[in-house]
């Protein structure tokens, strides 16, 4: 495939990190910031920076309108049916408590199950346990089998009439796991249940669309998907966002105060007190626009190739174990793995004096890792910016750990 | 006084709106930038960004470095005794919430009650709603006398033996008022409550020393301080945040998390759920360092002297009134008032019509507005990158406004 070198698009993918080229395998965390993304913040607070939907000075209607228009290029990435849909956070974790406190709390009753998997990332896990907690719900476990999927036997084993929210994530953080989450929203519908989404690890690399899923709730974070630090998204349907209370309580997002009550402004301001992070708005739109005009089909086929490399790559070294599905559709541009003989924490220093990013530890996944029976793995994550030369530096690097390792055993 | 001119600093004051200089008088709404926190934010996006706390490579490293000096700068700036002690969250908003959710649920019973000043920002108001709500516990207000100021007597009247929490703002941001919080404190604290203090409106324009001022809990936002949007300061006393439950749940806030419990990490990390604003953390220690190598004297200087002056001009103006402090030492940079004849809506679109950037409407302060009668007022809010000119031009268009106005009556 003839592709272009994204990373010249990216100031830091061109930095030296001891003596090295920086090889960034840590997108799964936070991706790097395209040269656009970090202009547009610049310009903001040149030109037009002020508290937006406040104000009637020329300042403050350039922010809002920038702000709003933010809004609107999410709705149409996700294709959610109207910007009322779209609610900005801090990050997906704000909205998974957002969702854990007005959703849940209002709505999950004693007996009630709330079902998530095994695998999911502590943000979309530790929010239901309160939930449940609080209202003597079952929280409930979907396993996964040896390559990290959830079949649907499980799913249907795990979902029933009981059963008032499933969440779960359409990419795992931790193993690269693809879901099969349309299968999962259609069984839970049968159901009665809704259906939340975690869409963090999917969204940067892949055509998300909420309508033809026919998610209730969707999450996902801008840093991870080229945005600036500071914002997320929850997508919500307006049927189901109009009827929950409000999280977060303060100015914007009022309608008349009183001294003892208040009533409440319309979606989507109804979930936004407070001053909005407008910078970070703008960024995640100028992010949008940046991916899409690459286009997520070409990002999951550049992604898809480099996977293919890396996982033939790595399977010939008999001394690492890879984690998760085995099939690469089934698998996202993550590769958890182990080195024999080498801590996971050892290997990613080893691996930073060679200039190469990658991460070790839980993952944000204790409850799987537990499961797994292991502690932690190491995780080299894609991005459309990574090149084939980031996989033979990641080979090259696994065998001189492991090399380096061996002497002393 | 002899001063250096600031505004050249701040690339947006230098542009023209409408044919006009900027003239920028809402930064009780949110501040201009200095050009080193925007510089700050694009060293940052292009050399160190990263997740910070989880990752054992230089970027990661790198950012959590820089956000964990910010929380340091942040703590000398404050005097807290212990960097545990600062709390970063979204924004103010968040901050009250946290508190509400966290500290106020968990304390209050049936029959306590909170005690707030009528003059507070929705953000300190409708929180404390809920928890009194929720928790049978009664919501109680200091009314403000008629130059919107908190005498002891009123002070004395409503904090007594049953009030758990006293939450109140150092300035009023719809009038300026600067509240007494010293005698506040003392007399909540001998009648056995805790107190929040809202510095918002205050910490921008004036030292603030938490252990001198011995107060509980202090919020406050970057944007209102030069710092980029995306960041508030929430500051406790340790003891108090250790027995506090966490708010937000999820990753980088947990120790072990089993299926269906979860052990939650130290201070300050317990109260960090997700990732963290890092660009934000860095701009605010921008900020912090260029305030105070100014001095937080000299700006209160800068500011009385611009207030002294404005206070003087408008009040030559028949057909103006002025709300809030008569004195001056009991009034920050806040001018609140009414055009005689013309509703406050369209004097902000006249002014910005001339380039002058004000503020109409009730200020996120309904409660207050409706205790005094009026629905709205225009605010013109002072910083010290404003000028005797700008003065002047607020003078200027306020005559001019009235005149065009008095041709149709």
């Amino acid at each position: 495939m003839e592709t272009r070198d994204y990373s010249k698009d990216f100031k830091t993918l061109n930095i030296e990190v001891n003596g090295n080229r920086l090889v960034y395998l840590d997108s799964a965390a936070t991706t790097q910031k395209p040269n656009v993304v970090i202009e547009s913040i610049k310009n903001y607070y040149e030109n037009i920076n002020a508290n937006p939907h406040r104000g009637a000075y020329y300042l403050s209607v350039e922010a809002t309108k920038a702000y709003e228009e933010s809004r609107e290029t999410v709705k149409c990435f996700i294709n959610a049916e109207t910007s009322k849909e779209v609610i900005f956070t801090k990050n997906a974790t704000e909205a998974f408590n957002l969702l854990a406190f007005s959703y849940g709390m209002d709505s999950v009753k004693a007996g009630d199950e709330i079902v998530i998997s095994i695998a999911e990332h502590h943000s979309n896990l530790i929010p239901w346990q309160r939930v449940a907690k609080d209202k003597g719900a079952t929280l409930k476990y979907m396993y996964t089998n040896e390559f990290g999927e959830l079949t649907l036997d499980e799913i249907k084993s795990k979902i029933t009439e009981k059963t008032k929210i499933v969440s779960v994530a359409q990419v795992s953080n931790a193993l690269g796991t693809i879901n099969n989450i349309k299968e999962i929203i259609d069984y839970a519908h049968s159901k009665g249940s809704i259906v939340i989404v975690d869409a963090a690890q999917s969204i940067p690399h892949m055509k998300v669309d909420v309508r033809e899923l026919d998610v209730d709730f969707l999450v996902f974070s801008g840093h991870k998907l080229l945005a600036p630090m500071g914002i997320g998204v929850l997508f919500g349907k307006e049927e189901l966002l109009q009827k929950m209370p409000p999280f977060m309580l303060g100015g914007d997002m009022v309608e008349y105060v009183y001294e003892q009550e208040a009533t409440f402004d319309e979606l989507p301001f109804k979930f936004e007190g407070g001053t909005q992070n407008v910078e970070a708005a703008i960024g995640l739109k100028v992010a949008i626009d940046y991916l899409e005009e690459i286009g997520m089909e070409t990002i999951a086929k550049i992604e898809k190739e480099l996977m293919t490399y890396a996982m033939d790559e790595i399977k010939k070294l008999p001394y690492v174990t890879v984690y998760g599905p085995s099939k690469i559709e089934n698998r996202s541009g993550v590769i958890s793995f182990k080195i024999e003989g080498v801590h996971p924490h050892d290997v990613a220093s080893i691996f930073d004096s060679h200039g190469v990013a990658i991460r070790a530890g839980n993952h944000c996944a204790q409850p799987l890792m537990r499961y797994m029976g292991i502690n932690s793995t190491c995780r080299a994550s894609f991005y459309l910016y990574n090149k084939k030369e980031d996989v033979d530096k990641l080979i090259e690097v696994i065998k001189s750990t492991y090399n380096m390792f061996s002497k002393w055993r």
